[in-house]
């Protein structure tokens, strides 16, 4: 246990706490996500992980951020190249470590961090331990969407390389509670993701959790859509897309390659002569409004679901914007009391299959 | 057997075996294809499968195709409903079957259609039969990249929903001949999908998988840069990215769905006020390369590889653009002698791998 710096930051608000180490742009791009995040949310305290001496020298020059922050010193910093079982054998000390342990012994909400995926959700998984009928935790992206809210929400992209049907039943139960507290969404519309839509197709597993998912609609208070296609990802018709996390993990890398692509091809385009240039000169306007749509910075923010604890993973190389978006999902989240819900709604069907395999009647109560 | 109508088309040029029904467009979007393929295309000729008096009536106005043209009269059209299954069973005297009937009898080195993938998958494994060697079939796709010719490769995007170790060196041999004879690449650099590119992350089976390919790169003339990720696909590091189809598929449609959104998040952004509009058409030839360069109708044509012959499948709503951009793709196939040589890389790491289960030594001969 490393000493504290500084006592625990007042109460009446929410407390995320933050790994400020771990990024590809070091402790400085954390801090100026601190001093946005803390801009835009007034009852926003952090709790800052990392070496006190550096972290104090960069806290000096934001007093604004300063007056919201408590300093937790730990000395260790997990790398990028850190392996998970190494880390959570050897990573007490750590930032990332220090950080999670704020959320075990509730002193904050939620935890943030940059760092390495891996590790994190190891650390997650030991310190924090799984939610009472959960068996695969799983990470819950934003994807930009056409639906009016401009995002959908995929689960899981990365937490686990494998899902059975029970488990994609958990992540639709999950994403439920997501959508509700994070997108403001009453009944979200669930996707299961697969190779086509008709039901003769796909992988077995793919079969029974559609047969599953479509009998826990009215306990989880959710709609299911059935199977949805690679295509889906931004459609209108959905909002929440249910998957295992190597499926979720290539479409979101592939998602984000492609936007990254046609915008390289777009600058390239407008930089090809005199009259494209004039013409995207005029059009500034509308290619930031193009480039806000689908900033993968806004979107900025892995958040972990089925453990005791709300933990948010920000890209690595995620700048001041990208951190202060990955921070304003934690408060958002902990602000609805996101965690005791998500908690309620897996055991609620958990306790209802438990009845229905033990002959017991289904109670489809909906609160 | 249907009755021929016309003769077999004249010898000396390259025929390629035509499924005139089956796309969302009916005849006459694949008729203007096979107008503008022949057009660039001196040396091509046309077997053409479907209702001979529909495609009678619609070549009499069009003399110039008319003349490469030999109508093959099948009254049966496949449609996207139909399920794989039954069309293998009552699937004679369709279009599709008949188109597929002219490679198996070599009257055409090649056939294309734009109807239901899985029924054109089944009939071909069925009627073609699979390449002494191969175990699974695969569908290749391209896709829009930052290497010098434009483009990657990927496969398997969906004629199977799995693969394991086997299979995905088998996809790495035959993605290497379709490099070679349909992009020009001497020496294609193969990637295998992971959801990291450290070598101990994801299933047991890629990592066998890439053992298996890096074993194998003298001997199958190529080069392995070890895992990708997602967002490599468009990357200029690989040529060639091998998964299985329920991975490629899923991923093969996500970035297609992505590339569709940002495009209309482009339009509408630059349909927002007066000046965007202004500038949007002053830079109109950059927004037209953009457009040139994902043109999803460019890359049109997805190749089954593995069978004793070379079908390639077009996209369901393909326009005359699109039909004939999988037209030319066939045709380069056809006039490579790509068929011959995918067999001949296939069977030599076939017999090398046996060889060296049976003892004998390897004979890395690289001709």
């Amino acid at each position: 246990m490393q000493p504290e710096s500084r006592s625990t930051a007042l109460s009446g608000r929410i407390v995320i706490s933050i790994d400020a180490m771990g990024g590809d742009r070091g402790p400085v791009a954390v801090i100026g996500g601190l001093a946005e995040a803390a801009g835009r949310n007034p009852d926003v305290e952090f709790i800052l992980h990392g070496p006190e001496e550096e972290l104090t020298r960069l806290l000096a020059k934001r007093p604004e951020v300063a007056a919201r922050c408590t300093i937790r010193h730990a000395a260790g910093v997990v790398t990028m190249e850190d392996k998970p079982g190494q880390v959570m054998r050897h990573g007490e000390g750590t930032s990332m470590w220090s950080a999670i342990e704020s959320v075990r012994n509730r002193e904050a909400t939620a935890a943030v961090s940059c760092g390495n995926t891996g590790a994190l959700m190891a650390l997650s998984v030991i310190r924090l331990r799984k939610l009472p009928g959960v068996n695969r935790p799983a990470i819950a992206c934003l994807w930009p969407s056409r639906n009016p809210g401009g995002f959908n929400l995929m689960l899981d992209v990365g937490a686990d390389i494998k899902a059975d049907a029970p488990d994609l039943l958990q992540f639709a139960l999950m994403g439920t509670s997501y959508a509700r507290n994070g997108l403001g969404l009453a009944r979200p519309r669930i996707g299961l993701l697969n190779v086509g839509t008709e039901e003769h197709k796909g992988r077995a597993e793919l079969k029974a959790a559609h047969e599953l998912i479509a009998g826990a609609t009215e306990l989880g208070q959710f709609d299911y859509v059935g199977f949805v296609e690679g295509g889906d990802l931004p459609s209108d018709r959905v909002d929440v897309i249910v998957t295992d996390g190597f499926t979720g993990n290539v479409a979101l890398k592939t998602g984000e390659g492609t936007a990254r692509l046609v915008g390289d091809f777009l600058r390239e385009a407008f930089n090809a002569g005199l009259l494209s240039r004039f013409g995207g000169l005029l059009a500034l306007g509308a290619l930031e409004r193009l480039q806000q749509r689908i900033d993968p910075r806004r979107v900025n923010g892995g958040v972990f679901l089925g453990l005791n604890g709300t933990v948010v993973k920000s890209h690595g190389s995620a700048d001041a914007t990208g951190v202060a978006a990955a921070i304003d999902l934690a408060f958002r989240l902990a602000k609805s009391g996101f965690q005791e819900r998500l908690a309620a709604r897996v055991a609620s069907v958990a306790q209802a299959r438990q009845d229905a395999a033990e002959g017991g009647t289904t109670n489809g109560t909906s609160e």
